[in-house]
């Protein structure tokens, strides 16, 4: 079947999703789930595959994101359940007023229509996209990357299959078994039958998309995220915060790349700091302030700045103050998650005001900028831009509304 | 000064309008529209230039859409007058809830920042534009069509100075002064500084602008919209609302451009129709199906069912039944306003649920598809695509938000 011909069946997909019921959506994805679980060996079968010819291709965080283990599958299994158990949004009357000439205007949730995810590596975005999809009553064009090729077209079968066995229209889940670059350039101007397409991966990737796609774009997952330790910040919170942002999981955009310092508590905390750092086996570079206070650090490059590591890497610089740290942080960041730990209220105020970002903190570690994490459920994708929807993307975010105006022969005067 | 300059210097204006006062901003928008009217000789003075030179290049539809008179000029000022009296929607908090680990979460509501609004001939999108980025926040580039030059900068330079002398930071309104499509191509890949472009205009520069522009893209206005009647439409009304939807202000996007007619009750409503419509001057069109009930209707092409004509014609088609109307208005409309004449309420119910646009309307004129119509307000544009607004784009519109997340020394487990 030709890409144009795959996109119009997804239309056409979409167009019967629109009116399928909460119920049939409902079982098909407790259907998905229980797939999941009983099919787990086929999966890490497959997911083996990949595993094996990625070794040596990839470092330790990027063989981490593509792993599948009875735990992950556990965990996509359970997370298409939530899904399940949530209420659906479509067809919520968000506003509904009557006119002084007897117009009846009602604002009507509806499903964005078709909505295409391109990622890379993590084999469960395969499965938690589908379903977020599906209960928004969207159908979803999945084009994964080719280190995770076999996991990704194994979990799509089995979901795809699942669903339709529920009553899902066909087509409702396509999965593009290609690595061709190219499929994806045609996939991205095809604006009369894809509503949507949310890339999920690299900062190179995303660049790719934005640069190449007319169809609307939402930007998600760079994350160049900043910890500021201010002067006033609390002591016995910073060690423990610095080590989750950055060593949890180096692999995830929530976690920190740079660490801005108070020049005046710099000398005070950084050594505590980048012993830690140390001792769990994180690379540490320092800008000149900083390699004046340890000079072991490796020298920072002006690139380095502007670097998303998703590695056990850190860059440390210190900042005059909040102001510094905060221009510094605009300049540079991914428009992400970015913390301040501080117990000045006014320094804290002017943090959250005016840090350009979708998700700021006072006093946590950023690594909480997920759909789970915040109480929204399982997420497709974190949006770093303005538009539509920002910060971690659940259900609601994947619809969209449509006015209905009833009358009786009304014109305008 | 340079493009990017100017840019920036937007974008460090809108740093600042985020954070200035309901108050401020009022005061602000009531001084724009004392200034407009203070000025009205000013301003006509520089339309009747852009008018003169726009004679005989423009067809009456656009002399329409580019004329300001003293009417026009009162009702921008009125526009700016309701503006200023709306809430302010900044700072809203929209969500607020209390995680079990103790964080607080915070979904407030903030401008979007930079806009960049692309538009042509109607020189009051100039001055809602305006008003309404300010209200919301936001600051705003304004890059208006050539044949409006004279007229927009006028305006332009006269609600500037007005915001400017209230308390607005300066560079908060800012008009490109260029009629270079070199300009407009340097602004469409400015992400770091433009948040969203809005495109107001024909469906050449909206689709110019959705192919080059890396910064997210609000399609809007291009109408070419449908009137179905149905079998079981109330005979009384379709006279008045096929006028109406046709010939009130044929150069808007609202106006209808098809006309779909049942086949059963083709031969009994068309010819009054067509004698209506032509009474207003409007040339009608129509397919083999129509000819054989007119012959004297011009034969419709297969490229009339794409065209938006902002003018006195209309295509008139002949179908089987709703289905067919649906999927005809789906291959061919816009996405913008469509409505059915019916009193079957079946397939009223049809017709609103599956006709892809923003606005669908039973028994009335598309040409209420208006924020001011629909008791919403001036509005920005009229979106046509499904990402963060559809239909009439207000001041909320105009915002996002930002997730504030407060703690005391969490870390993720």
């Amino acid at each position: 079947m030709s890409l144009i011909e795959t996109a119009k069946r997804a239309q056409e997909a979409s167009n019967k999703l629109a009116g399928v019921s909460s119920q049939i959506k409902k079982k098909a994805l407790l259907a998905m789930s229980d797939a999941i679980e009983k099919n787990s060996g086929k999966i890490l079968a497959e997911n083996k595959k990949d595993l094996d010819s990625a070794k040596g291709k990839l470092n330790e965080a990027l063989l981490d994101r593509l792993k599948v283990t009875e735990k992950t599958i556990r965990e996509m299994a359970l997370g298409l359940r939530q899904i399940a158990g949530m209420e659906d949004p479509v067809g919520e009357i968000i506003e509904e007023k009557s006119m002084p000439n007897g117009l009846a205007v009602k604002k009507v949730r509806v499903p964005l229509g078709v909505v295409l995810v391109i990622y890379e590596s993590r084999p469960n975005v395969t499965v938690d996209t589908a379903g977020l999809a599906l209960k928004a009553g969207n159908a979803v064009i999945l084009k994964g990357g080719s280190d995770a090729i076999n996991s990704n077209k194994m979990l799509a079968k089995i979901i795809s299959d699942a669903a339709c066995s529920a009553g899902i229209p066909e087509n409702s889940i396509t999965f593009i078994d290609s690595t061709d670059r190219k499929s994806v350039d045609a996939l991205l101007t095809m604006n009369r039958y894809i509503d949507v397409v949310i890339p999920r991966g690299s900062n190179k990737l995303i660049q790719y998309i934005v640069e190449n796609s007319t169809v609307p774009v939402i930007e998600t997952g760079e994350g160049n995220c900043h910890l500021y330790i201010d002067e006033d910040a609390d002591r016995a919170i910073i060690e423990p915060i610095v080590i989750n942002a950055k060593t949890q999981r180096p692999g995830t955009c929530n976690s920190i790349e740079k660490l801005l310092v108070h020049k005046k508590i710099a000398k005070e905390v950084l050594p505590g700091i980048v012993r830690a750092l140390r001792k769990h086996n994180v690379e540490v570079i320092g800008d000149e302030q900083a390699r004046k206070i340890d000079s072991s650090l490796i020298p920072a490059t002006e690139k380095d700045w502007d670097t998303e590591y998703l590695d056990l890497k850190i860059a440390v610089k210190v900042v005059d103050n909040v102001d510094d740290a905060i221009s510094h942080i605009n300049e540079h960041n991914t428009r992400h998650s970015e913390s301040i730990l501080s117990k000045n209220a006014e320094n804290v105020a002017k943090f959250m005001n005016q840090v350009n970002a979708a998700a700021v903190y006072a006093n946590a570690s950023t690594r909480f900028t997920d759909g789970f994490q915040l109480g929204m459920g399982a997420e497709i994708g974190i949006s770093t831009q303005k538009l539509h929807a920002r910060g971690p993307m659940g259900i609601k975010e994947l619809t969209t509304y449509k006015l209905e105006v009833f009358g009786k022969g009304q014109v305008r005067q």
